[in-house]
């Protein structure tokens, strides 16, 4: 069945719709109850909420889909505060012509997605649009916070050790050779990171500041860092930041790791005295078997990202300007 | 200047986009601090969560615009369960090619709506999609509950008075005009019911169920009542849905008020007698000064829906089958 303008309505055809896809995969009593706003228990006196829309094309990929994405992006941003994610909601924008069985299996994913990453969907909403079969997704979130706890972009502090979770650019090499029809065996490493996240917490590591490396890359994600913090960055030579395929694939389309987007990575800071901890934390972790140390916090740096080159000078990194590559989430 | 796909690129473009527009009249420490999720207080044990898209064409119309629309239908969502609003979040998805210069004015309407309805726009998302200079607007958002309060649409009953707080269909009016190039005086109702919903219950009404009357309009939501209740409602013949404007806009254009989509009307269920308590906190609130009651409530008439007719007898209504007006809201 064809999505049509009709089941943007508000009436019954729109009710159908909700009730065999959404209702039926997301369910449960708070979001079946239909009602304008979902009820919670908040046990705890601090919220982090978050939100995040979803555009990336295609709908699917290998490794994901926009409904996994949706989930994993929002569950992350919670996750980087050092809250524990609780309850999602769901805005569906739907073009015309939308195949319903994609729409089941986007729902379906998300369901999935959820029930990995502990979350509940407990508020949804539907429109419909003119277009030629796409969607888009917003997810909004909610997660509990320990009183405690004050994780933040602001706090990297001088003599931070810099812990990348992963290798870069996987989901963008992924969701390109999709665009581009080239054939690899490239997975986006979408994924939601609450093993590693509360792992982190649970073993007593302090974190000063963690960030999911989405749009603009690990380049940007330090460069805002610094700013926010008021510190320079120094990466250390030698690294190797993408998998084997992945630095192929770059290799061939003049592409750098440290500027393309991912959906299950982190860059987490943290007291040299908890590194080696933190370390071997992620690294047991769903998702952070190649985790490593990157580089070094130094407050007297200005707010420069550097890293050091192969001839051991150093080269300065700068946030990427303008587009990566359009709508890759 | 004119949205660009590298504004979507989470690099500097994007966030010299975000301080000039969002930031600059959002502004407030939490949405300032650019984190992946706000950290919120929450005094109080139970929250409401809801979210919205919005996808009105034209962006601006008499009355209001998108980000109003986006505001106070969040707002109003929150309301509908008895919740305190407190928190809004925004995402934004623009197609290429949309003017800045409107950009600002949906993000200050959307400031000035935020301020009325007592709420912080404190987290938000941008993204850029192709298309023709248009915009979408999700807005989530939290609300506090005062732990006693049990409002919901399963809990109209038997005997409550039926109170719906203005006349109908000027939203509908107000955007069908516009597209139609029709020149006349209706304005869309979109407002924050802040004055009339806190105002029931500071006043002690007992509130058993409330809803604001959106896409479907008010024969889509009775019938939503009717089945989430397991009642029948009843109501009465002779009276005036639509002020005299919009009945002769549906009568040139046959459209039936009890249809049609509003973004500042609710309905309220509330026991006999608190009726009248009810219908005079509504009046004298912002907003409501056209509140009337228009029926009862009856345990023993199946689920459905009726209204007296001329002639003495009663006519079902049933539920909006397919579209309104698409891209109403």
């Amino acid at each position: 069945m064809k999505i049509t303008s009709a089941h943007g309505g508000g009436g019954k055809l729109m009710n159908v719709l909700i009730h065999d896809i959404f209702v039926k995969h997301f369910a449960n009593e708070t979001l079946s109850a239909m009602e304008d706003a979902a009820i919670l228990p908040a046990p705890g006196a601090r919220l982090a909420f978050t939100t995040d829309s979803f555009v990336v094309t295609p709908l699917f990929f290998p490794g994901g889909d926009i409904g996994r994405l949706a989930v994993c992006g929002t569950v992350n941003d919670l996750l980087m505060r050092g809250a524990t994610p609780r309850y999602l909601s769901v805005g569906f924008i739907l073009e015309d012509g939308l195949d319903t069985d994609a729409l089941e299996r986007v729902a379906l994913s998300m369901k999935k997605a959820a029930d990995e990453a502990g979350v509940a969907i407990v508020a949804g909403d539907t429109k419909v649009v003119e277009g030629r079969g796409g969607l888009y997704i917003n997810t909004s979130g909610i997660g509990l916070v320990e009183t405690a706890l004050n994780i933040s972009a602001h706090n990297a502090a001088d003599g931070d050790a810099v812990l990348l979770s992963g290798y870069l650019g996987n989901h963008h090499a992924c969701v390109q050779s999709e665009r581009l029809g080239i054939q690899n065996a490239i997975q986006s490493d979408c994924a939601p990171l609450n093993g590693m996240v509360l792992g982190l917490l649970n073993a007593g590591v302090e974190v000063h500041a963690l960030r999911d490396i989405t749009r603009g890359g690990l380049a940007s994600v330090l460069s805002e860092i610094a700013e926010a913090s008021n510190v320079g960055i120094h990466l250390e030579g030698g690294l190797t930041f993408a998998d084997p395929e992945v630095s192929g694939f770059c290799d061939i389309l003049g592409l750098d790791p440290l500027y393309m987007g991912n959906e299950g990575k982190l860059v987490a800071f943290i007291p040299q005295r908890d590194a080696l901890a933190a370390l071997t934390v992620v690294r047991n972790a769903r998702y952070g078997q190649n985790a490593q140390i990157i580089g070094t916090v130094r407050a007297d740096d200005g707010l420069s990202v550097t890293i050091r080159t192969r001839s051991g000078g150093t080269r300065r990194i700068e946030s990427l300007l303008g587009e990566g590559l359009p709508r890759i989430c």
